[in-house]
């Protein structure tokens, strides 16, 4: 098998490259692609919106589970989903690889076919790159996101008391796909459909923008669990949430997570399981929901003063789960 | 002592943040800081340049030789060199650390403050980043900069025969410094000069606008060594680089590389040495260089038409000197 340390890099970009070459810009032009010092892409509006985020081989896939496609989307939706929870467009992807020379050229040709698939859906090309020798067994991606704004930002800081809270996307899915890989739960039927959202979530990125223009006061994606990130729009905006347990476990926990979890662990993952990466949005009360354009959005709760009783609750209570934390001990 | 396995990642970021605080922006505002889903930064011009560029324990530093500090110093140095490359400035950083937990919290700090101190130099805030557990001994840095361009981009494919090649900054002195290290040569009088190059690199990144605005055709920064850069140049452009052994000789190899390391090896360095991040232009013959704003430009060659003698000559000959690559053999 061909590995990374029997090409040199002109040979392992000329390998790679050609996966990224389908990418038709959708929202800004680039003016200067890959192979230079730099990239440059338009900033439409004159700003422009950057976020970052990487995983590595062992914390955050394995490989008897992940193949470098899963790999490859996974990443490439955690940053998309960050710029859509701006209220902002993709309008190009940075790509960095550490690898053991070990790592075998498929592989990596595998992984860009990931990052280029979400890439094509949302029109943001790759724009450039990075590959580092990393020590054995080492495999390690970042990637990192820029995107325009068609207004201004939507920021974690702006939910309301009376605001109405919604999500666009599904949750607890992705949590439920790693509770059935590593319980070895038989992989069919719906548990099927949960693995697979987890090895390679989707992010549905065209509500971000869609939720800014209906006037959203605050926008985050799932990334560690609706009551972690919730947690977070109320604590930058000084109030609370209540979350409304029969809609989540009506909207989210009914159906596959049910049926392969039960409806107690199902309501588990629906507030606590991590890289769903669907958008939470706090909406003025007045908003018609039903009417927003794109994928659906369901009311899941409510933006409440802050009180005494933490800043997530459920039905008033605080509930029992935790999200997750890169360097905690357990 | 306090590893990152003992703090949680928010206590890990109240501690790093600080140092990039004290960054103020020079040349674009920032319309959204850390701490959201992404950033937001002003993008003068319409436009954004935007690279990355990572480093890896044990493959790009060693931590016998290099602190938390100089790595910070270099990943940054090596990012803001690439935007100078395209006669961009730098207007914002984003930084990835991939770390084992057991990675003293004192060094993920002195990290930041080596960032921060390139970032204040330039004014290109630390917009946003990302942390992540690593496998065991696992420490990587990557950092994605952004800069705003004055006028159109400087490109490696502009350069035309006839141009001259002219150098800012040094040549030689980082990989000096590591020839120091390996072969564990005193580190005393101009040895010491050429380690702290080595370990903690800067680049004359005001002089890319500058080259920029006097017309230069091509831009690289030395990051894998002249020859191998300047190739890249000429492969990009359809030409040749003839480089001037004597220009060279006097103006980068005499004076401390050859104090330390004699003639020969010195003008190896020079020709071959990389992780200097200085700037290489190809500007009109009928540049002013002397007339050029800031630090000095010196010319070190013409460009000639390509030709059957490689793309890059020293005094007509092809020099027997390879550069670095990522994943060679050796």
């Amino acid at each position: 098998m061909e590995r990374l340390r029997d090409v040199d890099e002109a040979a392992l970009l000329a390998r790679v490259l050609p996966a990224y070459d389908r990418v038709r810009p959708r929202h800004a032009d680039v003016l200067v692609g890959p192979g230079d010092d730099a990239a440059v892409v338009a900033a439409p509006g004159g700003s422009v919106v950057a976020t970052t985020d990487g995983m590595v081989r062992g914390q955050d896939w394995r490989d008897e589970w992940s193949s470098g496609h899963d790999v490859g989307v996974k990443v490439a939706v955690s940053n998309v989903a960050d710029v859509a929870a701006m209220g902002a467009v993709p309008t190009g992807l940075l790509v960095s690889l550490v690898a053991d020379p070990d790592l075998p050229v498929a592989w990596a040709v595998d992984l860009a076919a990931g990052i280029a698939d979400v890439a094509a859906e949302c029109g943001a090309p790759v724009l450039g790159g990075d590959v580092s020798s990393g020590p054995p067994g080492v495999v390690s991606v970042t990637i990192t996101a820029l995107g325009a704004l068609p207004g201004p930002p939507v920021l974690r800081s702006g939910a309301r008391a009376g605001d109405v809270v919604a999500v666009c996307g599904t949750l607890g899915r992705s949590g439920g796909g790693l509770a059935v890989l590593l319980e070895d739960l038989p992989r069919t039927g719906p548990a099927a459909g949960l693995v697979a959202d987890h090895l390679a979530p989707r992010t549905p990125w065209r509500s971000g923008p869609v939720a800014a223009a209906a006037g959203a006061h605050a926008l985050v994606d799932v990334s560690d669990g609706l009551v972690t990130d919730a947690g977070r729009v109320a604590r930058a905006s000084g109030v609370a949430v209540d979350l409304d347990g029969d809609a989540l476990r009506a909207h989210h926990a009914a159906g596959p997570l049910t049926e392969v979890l039960g409806a107690g662990r199902a309501i588990e993952q629906v507030l606590a399981g991590g890289e769903e990466h669907s958008l939470v949005g706090c909406f003025p009360a007045a908003t018609d929901l039903v009417a927003l354009a794109g994928e659906p959005w369901v009311a899941v709760g409510r933006v409440v003063p802050a009180g005494p009783d933490g800043v997530v609750t459920v039905d008033g209570v605080v509930p029992d789960v935790r999200g997750w934390d890169h360097f905690g001990a357990g």
